[in-house]
C-alpha cells in the first residue's frame, strides 16, 4: 500500500498537482472484457466539474479524460488502465504570496513540515482537483459493479445539510438531486439553501455541510473481519476526501444516545430487515440492506476574512484568500462520495470473489 | 494488506476466536533494540480486562500475555513479535441456541451470509475479545513511540458521553479517568453515569456512548497524501472497533454547521496554533497540535428484550441474549481506542522516517 | 507486505526462533468451508522432520502442530488460521561461543549489522527451523488447491543433483522419491549419493545440491503481468529458502545457450504443447503445462573445518561448527519446495478468481 | 501489492502497451527535496533505446520522457512522480495475422487463456517496450541512492555470455562495456560475439544470453528476514524481465557442486570478506560486499523459422515472426537489469531507514 493508492484488488493510484501539466490515475486489477470507453467516464466528470453554477469555483476546464492503456477495441484487457486529464486552466499568475504565506487551515504548513518543499500553486497535490481522478476511477468501478451485480445496484449521494439547515428526510426525492445545482434531495429547502449560499459567497465566507451516500442492492457478504471491514474501508475512503472531518455509517453518532431496544434492527424471514440503524453493515460485512454513509465537510478555510498566520520564514502575517473559490465545498464532494463508494464496493466485490468464490 | 492485519511498517496481524484455545497477534516491523518484556504489555491488558466493575461483562480471565518470539535477552530483535493469550474462561455450555439463531444487530448473520460457516461460540472472531490483542499490540507501539519521541508523547482516551449525558468539558481532568471505573474525565458526572448504568443493567438493556482519544506532543509531519492520510488511517482503525458507527477528527461533525471564520485555526509564530478545530491534522499530516479523535459506539444489541429474528434455517424466532454482557460497551472501548491510536502513530512514525529520514 | 509475510490473498505470516518457546504462522485469506484438521498438516511436517535418516540433523522433535484458530467443527471459517509448534528440543547449552563469534557464511553478521542485536541460539530467526511453518502453511494451501482444482493437481519435488552427481532424467520415477531418504527420483544413483554423503558427513564437510519442484495439472491463467508474474513470485519464494543461491524455471539457465529454434515450444490444437522449455509459464502466466522450477542450494557453512572469522568485537578468530548439522541441506529443502509451490499457486488461484471470476 | 507495481516504500507502478498512445509509470514514495529533472532520466533511456546498433530491433523512437507530477522547481516534493513516454513509432500496419495466431513461446496464448482478450499489437502489455519505464524508474532510484549513500555506490551490468560463448572473467573491464554495442566487459570476445550475432540475425534466428549486474558500495543491513529478503526481491525483480528463465546470486548454481570448505567466505577484521561466493547477501541481508546477481535470458521466440502453433480458434497453423526484432534480447536487458537493481536497493534502503533508523 503506497500513500497515493487505495484498494487491494481494484487498486487506484492517483498522481498530479493542481497546476502541473496533468493529473491522472492508474486503475489496476480491473476485470477483463468489460466494455469501457471515455464515454463511460466523461459524464461522471462532467457532473463533478466546477463552474457549473454560481455555487462552485469558477475554474473552467473541460476536464477531458483520456484512456491511455488497458482498453483495446473498446474492452478492458485486465491490464492497468491509465487515465489522464490535462490541466488547461493554469492561469499564468504570480503565486509569490501563497508561496511564502501559509493559509491557515490548509495543508500548506503541514506539507512543508513534512517534506520541506511543496508545490504551492493552487494547493498542489492537496488541491481538490485531485478528486477528478477519484471520480474517473469511480466511473470504472461502476462498470465493474454493473457487470457483477447488474443495473439494480445503485450508488447515489446527496447534500443533507448546509450549516444548520438540514433537509426534511420525509421529503427525500432522489430525482430532485439531479434537478438543482446543490444535489439537494428535498425540493422544499433548495431555495433557502441557495439564499444562504449567496449570502456566504457575497460575504467572502464559507460554510460546512453534510453529505450522505447510499448504495442500494449491494449483495450481502462484502467486507471482512477485522481490518478489512467494509465500514472501516469506507471510513478511510470518505475521511480522505478534502475537508472531511467526520464519517458515520447508518445512524452514526445518533446511536450513542440510544438504548439497545431503540437501536435494534429486527430480522424477518427473507431475510428482511425492519430497520437499518446499522447502515447495511454488521461486523464489517454487508447484509444486503442499503449501505448508508454520511460525512461532515468543513467550511473551506479559503475566505476573504484575514486570519493570522505566518510566513514560511516564521513571521506573523495576515492571510486572506482571494480569487475563485467555493462557498461550500460540500457541493463538489457529492460526486466524489459516490465515486469512493463505488471504488470501495468494487474492490470488496473482487476480494470476496477471490476468497469465497 | 490482508483482512486481519493493519499497519504498513509497524504491522499487526491478529488471530483467534472468543472461545478457541487462545488469541494472539504478530507484530512485524518493530524496530530492534527496544527494551520489551511481558511487564510492558500486561498492565495495559489489565486496564482493559473486563469484570473489574459491575459495569463490564463478568467474564473473568487473567488475560496473561506471553511473548513467544522477537525478543531476546529483554530486547526486541527486529523480527516478528508473537503475542498470545490463552482463553481460560470458556465455560462449558450448550451453544445450541446461539448456533441456530441470529442475534439481531450482531455479526452472526453477516458471517453466515459471507462464509456459510462460523464459530458461533461467544461471537467467535467477531467477539470484542479480539480487542485484547489490539491492546497488547498498542503496548508495543507505545514502546516504539517512547523511544522515538520520548516520554512527552502521551495517548489517553476518555468516555465523553453516555446516552444523552455528556461531560462538561470545562471540568476535564485526565487524572480523574483513572479514578473511576467509567474512564470519565469529569468528576461531577460520574455518579449520574453510574446511576444511569445501574438502571440500564437492571433493565437488561444497553446504552450508547462516545469515546475521545487524544495524543499530545505528536511531532509534525506524520501522515501522507492522499490515501495514506493520518486521519484516514485513524478513521479506519477506530471504525473497526466493535460497535463503532461514527468517527470524527477535531471538531468533527460540528464543523458542518460552522462558517469559515468560526472554524479558522489562526497560526502564530512558533508555530503556535490558537485553536485546534482541525484536531492536529491538516491535509492528512500532523501539525504538532494534539491529535484528537472521537467515535460513537452503539448500545450493544445483546439485551434481555426479545427482538424478532430468524433461525439459520430462515424461520421466525424471537431472540434475547442471556448471560454476561456489558450495559455500555463504550467503557471497554476506551483502552482499545488508545491502543489503536498508538499503533497508527507508530506506523506513521516509521513510514515518515523511511521516506523523509 | 511485511517482511515476514508472503502471498496476497492466501497470505502467510510466520514467526518464531529456533530456540524460543515456539514457532508459528498465521494463514489469512483461506477460503471458508474447507475440511481441515491437524491430520491434514501433520503428515507433511512428518515428511520434513529432521533426524529421520543419518543424512539430516539429529535434532529430534515431534513437531506437533496445533490449530489455534480459524477452524470450527472441522471446517475453515474464512478467518485467520493460527498454527503453532512448540519447541521441545532446546538443549540446555552454553551458546557463549556462537554468541560472540560470527559463523562465516551464516546470517549472524548480517543480522548484527542490520539490527545490532540478534537471537544467536541455533541461528534464531534465520534457522531452517522456520521452514516447518512453510510446510504447515503449504499443507493448508494443498487443501485449498484440492478444493479448487481436484485431486489431479499434484505438487512434487525431488533432489536432482548432489555435488556434481546428477540424476539420469530418463530414470525419473516419482514413486522412488518416497522410498529413499534423499528424495531421489533415480533409483540407480541412490547408493552412490549415500556413499558420497557418508563421506561428506564423516569429513565434517557439507555439499551443495539442486532441487526440482513440479506442479502438474495446474490450470492455465494463473499469474499476471508484470510484477505479479507466477514465475516472479516463485523465484522470490524459492530464493527465500535458506541457502538457496539460484532459481530457474523450465529449462532455466540452459536456454541461454540455445537458438530460438531449439528453444521453441510448438503448440498443437488442444492446446497441446510439444515441449515445455518454458516450464509451464509464458509472460508470467500458467499455460496448463507442468510448472517446473529448480533451485541450487549451497553446502551449509556449518562445517568442522576452521574458517577465519571475527568476533562481535571485531577480532580475528577461527570458527568451526560443532554439534548436529546436515551434510546436505538440500535434502530437507525438498518438502519446503513443495510447500512454497503450493502456497504460491493457492495465492494466484484466489487472485485469479478475484480478478477474472 | 497490485500486479503492475513493485517495491514497498519506493513503489513503482507501470502502465501502457507497446502500440497504445503512451507508456508510463508512477513512482510513489520518493523522498522529497531531491534534485530531479528529465535530464536525470533521459540519458538512461537513451542507453536502453533500441535501434542503436544492428544488433537490436530497428524500432526507432526518441523515447522522450516527461515528468508530469511530483517535481516542483527542480526538486522532488515527496508526492507521486508520474513519468510518461509517448509512443511515436506505431507503424500503421495490419495486425490481422498476429491477432489470430498465437506466436509459440510468446505470452499471446497465456494472456488469452487468462483474460480472454488482449491487445495483440506488438505484444501489447507483454512487450519489452514496458521496460523503458523500468529504466526511467531506475533513474529516479539512482538519484535516491546517490543522496543516501553518495557517489561511491555504483550499479553496473554486463553481458557475460551469448549462447555458449562466455567472457573470460580475468579480462573484465567495466569501461569496455560502454565502448561496444553489446555491453561486453571482455574486449577480447567482442568481435567473436558480433560475428556470432550477425550469423544469427541473417539466419532469422535468435540466441540466449546471460547478464550480470553488480552493485558496489552498498551499505550493510539492507534486506530483511524472511520474506523481505534482498535476494528474494532481486530474484523476483530480475525474473520479471521479459524472457528471463533463471536468476542467481553470487556463485549461484555453481555452489550446488561445491563442498562447504570451497564455498566458504572467510571474514577478516574490518570486516573484510576474502571471497564473495555469497554475492554480498547473507540471510537475505546485505553485508557490504558487492551485490552480484546474474540471469539467463532465452533466445526470443520471434524467429523466421516457422513453428507449429494454433489460431485463436484452435486450428493448426505455422507461425513465423517477420519484421523488426532482436537477435539477442539479452543486449537490451542490460540497462533494465541495472534499473531493477537500483529500484530494489532504493526500496530496501528506505525500508531499512524506516525500521532501523
Amino acid at each position: 500500500m503506497s500513500d497515493n493508492s487505495f484498494g487491494r484488488l481494484f487498486r487506484v493510484t492517483t498522481w498530479g498537482e493542481s497546476h502541473g501539466p496533468a493529473i491522472g490515475c492508474v486503475v489496476d486489477g480491473c476485470p477483463p472484457r468489460l466494455k469501457l470507453s471515455e464515454e463511460d467516464i466523461q459524464p461522471w466528470l462532467d457532473r463533478r466539474r466546477p463552474g457549473q453554477s454560481r455555487f462552485t469555483t469558477q475554474r473552467r476546464e473541460p476536464d477531458t479524460v483520456r484512456i491511455l492503456s488497458g482498453v483495446f477495441e473498446g474492452m478492458t484487457t485486465g491490464t492497468p488502465i491509465s487515465l489522464m486529464i490535462e490541466n488547461t486552466d493554469q492561469r499564468s499568475k504570480d503565486y509569490g504570496d501563497i508561496a511564502r504565506r501559509y493559509r491557515p487551515g490548509h495543508a500548506d504548513i503541514a506539507y512543508d513540515m513534512k517534506y520541506g518543499h511543496r508545490d504551492y500553486r493552487g494547493g498542489g497535490r492537496s488541491s481538490a482537483r485531485e478528486t477528478a481522478m477519484r471520480v474517473a476511477a469511480g466511473a470504472v468501478a461502476r462498470v465493474v459493479l454493473r457487470q457483477l451485480f447488474g443495473e439494480e445496484l445503485s450508488i447515489r449521494a446527496a447534500l443533507v445539510s448546509i450549516g444548520d439547515k438540514s433537509i426534511n428526510r420525509t421529503h427525500w426525492d432522489w430525482s430532485e438531486t439531479e434537478r438543482n445545482p446543490l444535489w439537494c434531495p428535498d425540493p422544499a429547502i433548495v431555495e433557502e439553501w441557495q439564499s444562504l449560499l449567496d449570502g456566504v459567497r457575497k460575504a467572502g465566507s464559507s460554510i460546512g455541510a453534510v453529505v450522505e451516500v447510499v448504495a442500494e442492492n449491494v449483495p450481502a457478504g462484502l467486507g471482512a473481519p477485522l481490518y478489512g471491514k467494509l465500514d472501516g474501508d469506507l471510513a478511510s475512503a470518505l475521511m480522505g476526501i478534502n475537508g472531511v472531518k467526520g464519517v458515520e455509517i447508518g445512524d452514526g453518532f445518533a446511536v450513542s444516545r440510544l438504548r439497545g431496544e431503540e437501536n435494534a434492527d429486527p430480522i424477518r424471514p427473507g431475510p428482511v430487515f425492519e430497520a437499518n440503524h446499522a447502515g447495511g453493515i454488521l461486523g464489517g460485512i454487508s447484509t444486503g440492506q442499503p449501505v448508508v454513509a454520511r460525512f461532515a465537510i468543513k467550511p473551506t478555510s479559503s475566505i476573504l476574512t484575514p486570519v493570522p498566520s505566518i510566513t514560511s520564514a516564521g513571521d506573523a502575517v495576515d492571510v486572506m484568500t482571494k480569487g475563485r473559490h467555493d462557498p461550500c465545498i460540500g457541493i463538489r464532494a457529492v460526486p466524489v462520495a459516490e465515486a469512493m463508494m463505488a471504488c470501495v464496493l468494487a474492490d470488496h466485490a473482487l476480494r470476496h470473489r477471490g476468497q469465497c468464490g
